[in-house]
């Protein structure tokens, strides 16, 4: 077993090697896609979230042999309802608690944002608790005065964020794609912004990687690759492989030659497996245990076509 | 008394109006800047949790007679901790209830983004509970794919949205002045993007704003003036005045000339008044109603000044 630094990169990079996945699997409970002996028809709002409590225990049990990280969607949690409004954020709290006793690494998708104080106070609140996420996602649209605070919050303890560069969906091109006389989109100037923002040498890890990372997705392989070369300090997660569109192959142009640098999400592939025809024939707790274990070849062999690692 | 249309911005010029008022008044709850009476030494989390509610309480009282409408910052209630992490989220909806049962409007300040399933859970979070807020801030950094789903799920109830465009802080600059070829800033842009989305007839009401209206910062009064042009159908949600440092003519920028279009923010200046050498004379409620009042006052002027109205 690999000695782990308190630093989160090189707690990543020590746990995607333990278990030879550099992957992690999307947390979004998403009722009507649950298998049906969660899905109750109790008007009781308490048994409902309990439920999902319960799907969510069952997945990171499934898929705790296989990957190194989870990626709770907080947007879910904070829809569902309880005895009182975002009452499913304790479910959330909860499913990090356990992730951690089962030594999963924990990605919040927050995608908090916002300046001094208040960027401050949601840090406190996602990465200043005993109990908080390893590292959470942050949008960097209000520039350094939005991103310094999760992280002088995130230094003490390790504890780092992933700042949106480059998003996965279709319309990320008709804002980011927006682009300066020499040609260049914006992007990249955010991707450089991330890197300054990152390269402060308290916030780099003995791994050679900072505290500060950046969402890529993969359905932009050819931006994905030029932005490897503009942030070689940051560790991408990677969003849009499975569901989305995106292959392993796609995927392997985020990570360097070494086949670090990157940690590919999957989250309706893995978690809803039991929907998908391939795996139909399994229970739904193995279907999510397969699947997950066939994500990570699946990642691994991309990167071994892309001559990575 | 106006007659009151379900849609936002309808809803939202009308209160304007009956108290001669285009402002809102943040409400951060910052226990270092609470009055003493509010900062227990009880170690209790729900002690403590009490004791905002309490607070914000009589802050909603002594303002509601002088502004249409608050702007809870959901920052402040994610990092207050309860008997459980995120528990002060409870006492963000107990505001909103409060809020409403004295007639006012709610700006609920989240900056939230994401696309598809994953934003119509926040927007349904946010936006689509019998008690929700009036209005959720965005962020629109993924384009139309992170808008849209708070549009259609606000529209029915007449909710709205105020999108980020240009936000008040120095490092704004950094990010969202970033040229193209013409010289065409980043943020106007973005502009052009929310004026288009947002000018979809169905989202526009009977006093000719969208349900999508626009962050601009006080602090860049220049740019505030070219955006009006460029987004004539989106009410402005205007920060930065006060604390910050903008003017009222600073923000009468961000108002057409007949005077609506815009709603100005403050916080700090308003809520803290008691720590304010002018108002030091009063009893903390009466300094914090006083400040509201005269809030409300210099805006007025602002306006007359700059010849609006």
């Amino acid at each position: 077993m690999v000695e782990k630094s308190p630093h989160f990169a090189d707690r990543l990079l020590s746990a995607v090697a333990e278990k030879n996945a550099p992957v992690c699997v999307g947390i979004d409970p998403n009722p009507s896609h649950m298998p049906a002996e969660y899905v109750l028809d109790s008007t009781d709002p308490m048994e409902q979230l309990e439920a999902v409590g319960k799907w969510a225990a069952e997945v990171l049990d499934a898929v705790a042999p296989h990957v190194p990280a989870i990626k709770p969607q907080i947007a879910y949690f904070e829809a569902l309802q309880g005895p009182q409004p975002f009452f499913g954020m304790a479910i959330y709290a909860a499913i990090v608690r356990l992730a951690h006793n089962m030594g999963l690494l924990v990605v919040g998708d927050a995608k908090r944002n916002d300046i001094g104080t208040t960027a401050t106070a949601y840090a406190r609140a996602h990465l200043g608790q005993p109990d908080s996420v390893d590292a959470l996602t942050i949008n960097a649209y209000l520039g350094a005065d939005g991103v310094d605070p999760f992280l002088q919050v995130g230094l003490p303890t390790g504890r780092g964020a992933f700042a949106l560069v480059r998003t996965s969906n279709p319309s990320a091109k008709t804002i980011q794609d927006f682009a300066d006389a020499d040609g260049k989109p914006f992007y990249r100037h955010m991707a450089e912004q991330i890197a300054a923002i990152g390269s402060e040498p308290a916030l780099v890890g003995t791994s050679g990687y900072s505290l500060l990372g950046a969402v890529v997705g993969a359905t932009w392989p050819t931006e994905a690759a030029e932005l490897r070369e503009v942030m070689p300090q940051q560790i991408f997660l990677v969003p849009g492989y499975g569901a989305q569109g995106a292959t392993a192959k796609d995927c392997a142009a985020s990570f360097k030659a070494d086949g670090t640098g990157a940690i590919v999400n999957a989250a309706r592939s893995v978690i809803y497996a039991h929907t998908r025809e391939e795996y139909k024939s399994l229970d739904w707790k193995t279907a999510v245990a397969t699947a997950a274990k066939d994500f990570a070849e699946d990642i691994r062999n991309g990167l071994a076509s892309a001559g990575k690692g």
